[in-house]
């Protein structure tokens, strides 16, 4: 099975719409961006850490084509992002780029490390 | 935010225990799997794909330490498995590498990619 993982750790997040401790508001920004892109969101789940509204979030969005998935560090001011797609049957790799470039901008980052992963052997 | 993203991608996996297309059924191994290590399961999130009982499954764990997803493809007999671990306040490293060989071994793969990323920016 053979796709393409990105990464994105953030840092330095200004924030400026308070996604960060905003599990609902997160959870609905993915899946727009997600839908967007062209991607397909089949199962969601979003956690907020205790306190709720002080505290971080933990989510992911199931996709037809793999997973994203986001957690926050507001004590930190930092993010990490991931997104994998598969690449069976259609390339997929153009919309996962744009999802993560999308998202990436929302939180405002001083520095964003930026990784990926080709997944799957030929076998 | 420091952490270890691991990944396993597994082809040619005899699955004995018909995982691959037991959505219910993986979701407790990998919850049960991941507190047997030591992780904190805070949500779980598992589809089947139509047809269930015959197409592949998609899940994820929210971890208190980030996520596992696993990606199952009976018709390719492949599945691709992250474990993703933040070390913030402790290292998380060694529960991480456990659990994806625990899981590993349950898909009994003819061939394993593993691959890891150092996540995260010293800001």
């Amino acid at each position: 099975m053979q796709g393409l993982h990105l990464t994105a750790d953030l840092s330095g997040c200004r924030d400026p719409a308070g996604l960060m401790r905003d599990g609902a508001a997160l959870a609905a920004l993915c899946e727009r961006l997600a839908s967007e892109v062209g991607l397909t969101v089949v199962g969601r789940q979003f956690h907020a850490f205790a306190p709720q509204g002080t505290a971080g979030v933990t989510g992911v969005l199931l996709l037809a084509e793999s997973h994203l998935a986001v957690h926050t560090w507001p004590e930190l001011s930092a993010v990490t992002l991931d997104v994998f797609v598969c690449n069976f049957g259609s390339n997929n790799s153009d919309k996962a780029r744009q999802l993560v470039d999308a998202l990436v901008q929302r939180f405002e980052p001083r520095h964003v490390q930026h990784q990926q992963l080709a997944r799957g052997h030929r076998a």
